[in-house]
C-alpha cells in the first residue's frame, strides 16, 4: 500500500551529516555544538542515575523541572505558567511540535506556515489530514509580510506556526510583529504554535520577544523550547511546551501516547542545573562571538551575507559564485571543498532555490577557522 | 473547538501512581522496578557524557546499538535484521508503537485489537482516522479466540496488533497461535504490530515465541521491544522496532518527525552493556522468583489467581471479596489498604469489568512482603 508521506525521504540533516562523515568534511550542516555541555550537568545526571532515578518520570515531566521552567519564564518574560497545568516536558522540541500540531489539527483544517521553515511542521500537519498554507518570508531579510499572511487565513485556519529566532534564516520577530499577529487573530479561534527553541541566541543587543510576553497571544499559543539548544545537549532530547491549561490538556493527551515521558535522570539534572541559572545569560555573547568569528572568515571568501540576528545559523548567498542548484552546490562543497552546509531549498515545500546555504556556527574557533580556510578556495 | 480525543483523560498509570504517592500506598500499579538498573549501565552512560556524546544521535539510532540489536535478535530468534534498514531505535517502546501505527493506518482503515490491551493502541489508531476493531481475549486464561479474530477481519483491515507476553494478563502466545495468525493473514496484505516488550519475562520453562521467529509473520510485522523493561531502566526511554526494510522506511518517516532521535549517551551505554550480554538470560528466573514470592503472599489473602505466565504483572480475581467496580476497588485498596493496583477495566475500550486487578511484582522482596501483609487484611 501507498506511503502516507510518499514525497518524504531521509531529512536533509540526516543526508548532509552522513555525507559530511563519509567525506570527512567539516560538518556545519546539522545544527549542533561540537563542544561539550557544562560539566555540572553530567555530574548531576550521573548522581541521579546512581541514586536510582532510572524509572518513568511522571507523564507531564518531573515536577522539579516544570517548576524551574515556570520560574525561568517568569524571570525572562514576566509570566509564570502553572507548572501543573501549563508546562509539559517532552522528548525534545520535535516531540513538542508534533504533539501540539497533532492535538489541534483535524482533517480539513488549514495551518499557516511561513517558509522557509523547519522540516517537521508540514509532514505532521499532513499526517493529521490538515493542509499547510504556505506564506514565503520576504527576501532579502526574511521578514514577515503580514498582508500575505492575512490573505492565507480563512475560516478553515486552525493554527499558525511562527518561529523566532528563525531557523534557517536567523531572523528575529519584533514586538510589532507579535502585535500585528495578535490583531490579525483577534476575534478568531485560530491558535498559535510558537517555536522558540533558539530563544537565548539573539545578537547585537536585540531582544527575543516571546509569544509568552504577549497577553493576547499567549492565551492561544503553544510555546515550544529546547534544553538541547540552551545547554549544548541536543542529544539529551529534553524540550518543553508552555500553553494555557486547556491546550496543555490536549497536548498531554498526545504526549502520553507518543512517548509517555522523557528520560528521568536527564530531567532531574537539568532541573538542578537551573537552580542558580546563569548559563543562559551568557549565551547571546557566547554565540555572537562565534558568529562574528565565523563572519571574519566569510569576509575572506566570495560568499555574501547579512549577519544572522539570532539562532546558531548563518545564511550565505552564493549566486555570485555559481548558479548551481543549492542542493548540488551543498553536495559539491561537502565532497570537494570539505565543508558541509544545508541547502535552504530543503526548508521550502516546493524546494524553492534562492541560492542560499545555511552554516551552523555552534562550533569551536578551531573548527570555524578550518572551515573558513577551506571556503576561501571556493 | 472539540478535543480530538474527548474521552481520553490522564492514563490509569498516571492516576494510580499519583494516588499511591498521595496516600503513601505501596505502588504495585504502574509497571516499573523499585530497584536500580545494573551499575555498569550507569558507569557507561556517565563515561559517554564525559567523552562528549551529548549531541544528536543519527535519526535511526546509534549504529553500535542497532548492530547489537541485530546480533541479539540472531542469537535469540535465529534471524538477523539488517541494522541499516530494519532496526530503528525509538524514545521508548511507546514511541515505536506510535510510529508503527501512524506509518500505516489511514482514514477508514480498520485495526484488529485484542482486549484487554495497552492503552495507547486505540487512541493512536483513532488519531490516524482508523477504527479499532476489538476482539476480547477469552476468560479465564485470556487466550486468543482465532475464530473471533477471523470474523473481525475485513477488506478494510490494515493491521492487527498482538502483544506477547501480554500486558496486563501475563498470557503468552504459543507457536501455534503464531501459525494460526500467519495462516489467517496468508494472501492478504494485512500487517502485524507485535508488542514484545516483555520478551525476556516468561516463566515455568515456557519460551517466548517472537513474530521474528516466524518467516511468514516477520515479513509483514513491526516487532517492538523495550530496553526499559529488560535493563530496569523504564525511565531512560530507549526502545526499538524491527521491521522489513519497506516498513522500517515508513516507520522512520514518522520517527523523524516525532522525536527525530533518542538520547545519545543512553543508547551508547546500552550498546556497550550488550557486548557480553548475560543480563537478560537471568531475567526469567529473576522475575519468576519475584512472581512466586508474591504469590506466596497472595495465597494468604482472599484474592484468587492463575500464576502469571509472563511479564512482571500478576492478575488477581477479587469477586469473592466484593462486587465493587474494579476502578472503585482499586481506589479503595490504594487509599484504605495501602496497596495500589491497576483495574483491568482500564484496558478495555468499553471499560468491561471482569473483576480483575493487576499487580506489578517488579519490586524488592521487602516491598512485596509489605504489600502482602496489607492485602491479608482485605
Ligand atoms: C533534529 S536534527 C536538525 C537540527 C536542527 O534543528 C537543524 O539543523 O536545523
Ligand atoms: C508508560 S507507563 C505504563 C507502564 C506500563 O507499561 C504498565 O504499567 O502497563
Amino acid at each position: 500500500p501507498a506511503s502516507k508521506l510518499p514525497d518524504v525521504g531521509a531529512s536533509i540533516f540526516t543526508v548532509m551529516s552522513a555525507l559530511a562523515n563519509e567525506h570527512q568534511a567539516i560538518n556545519l550542516s546539522q545544527g549542533f555544538p561540537d563542544f561539550n555541555c557544562p560539566e555540572p550537568l553530567i555530574h548531576l545526571a550521573d548522581k541521579y542515575m546512581r541514586e536510582g532515578f532510572n524509572q518513568y518520570a511522571p507523564m507531564a515531566g518531573m515536577p522539579q523541572l516544570r517548576h524551574k521552567i515556570s520560574l525561568k519564564t517568569e524571570k525572562m518574560y514576566g509570566f509564570s505558567p502553572d507548572p501543573d497545568t501549563e508546562v509539559t516536558v517532552t522528548s525534545g522540541a520535535t516531540e513538542a511540535l508534533n504533539a501540539a500540531i497533532t492535538a489541534v489539527v483535524k482533517p480539513g483544517d488549514e495551518v499557516v506556515v511561513l517558509e522557509p521553515c523547519y522540516d517537521s511542521y508540514a509532514p505532521v500537519i499532513r499526517l493529521c489530514g490538515g493542509a499547510p498554507m504556505y506564506v514565503p518570508l520576504s527576501l532579502p531579510d526574511f521578514s514577515i509580510d503580514w498582508d500575505q499572511v492575512k490573505k492565507r487565513v480563512s475560516s478553515r485556519t486552525r493554527l499558525i506556526i511562527i518561529n523566532t529566532p528563525h531557523n534557517p534564516t536567523g531572523a528575529v520577530m519584533s514586538r510589532q510583529d507579535m502585535d500585528t499577529l495578535a490583531n490579525l487573530l483577534d476575534g478568531t479561534d485560530i491558535l498559535v504554535l510558537s517555536d522558540e527553541v533558539y530563544e537565548h541566541m539573539v545578537f547585537d543587543g536585540q531582544e527575543h520577544y516571546s509569544a509568552l510576553q504577549h497577553p493576547q497571544l499567549r492565551e492561544r499559543s503553544f510555546v515550544v523550547s529546547s534544553f538541547g539548544k540552551t545547554y549544548h545537549t541536543t542529544g539529551w532530547k529534553v524540550g518543553y511546551a508552555v500553553a494555557p491549561a486547556p491546550l496543555t490538556n490536549e497536548l498531554r493527551k498526545m504526549h502520553q501516547f507518543i512517548t509517555f515521558c522523557t528520560a528521568t535522570p536527564l530531567q532531574l539534572a537539568i532541573a538542578d542545573f537551573m537552580e542558580e541559572e546563569t548559563h543562559y545569560l551568557g549565551l547571546p555573547d557566547f554565540y555572537q562571538a562565534k558568529r562574528d568569528f565565523f563572519l571574519e572568515q566569510l569576509k575572506q571568501t566570495r560568499f555574501e551575507f547579512i549577519p544572522s540576528a539570532g539562532t546558531y545559523f548563518q545564511l550565505v548567498k552564493y549566486d555570485g559564485i555559481t548558479d548551481a542548484y543549492d542542493v548540488d552546490f551543498a553536495r559539491h562543497l561537502t565532497t570537494q571543498t570539505g565543508v558541509a552546509a544545508i541547502p535552504v531549498s530543503a526548508f521550502y515545500h516546493d524546494k524553492t532555490d534562492n541560492k542560499y546555504l545555511r552554516f551552523c556556527f555552534a562550533k569551536s574557533e578551531e573548527t570555524l577557522r578550518a572551515a573558513g580556510e577551506k571556503l576561501k578556495s571556493v
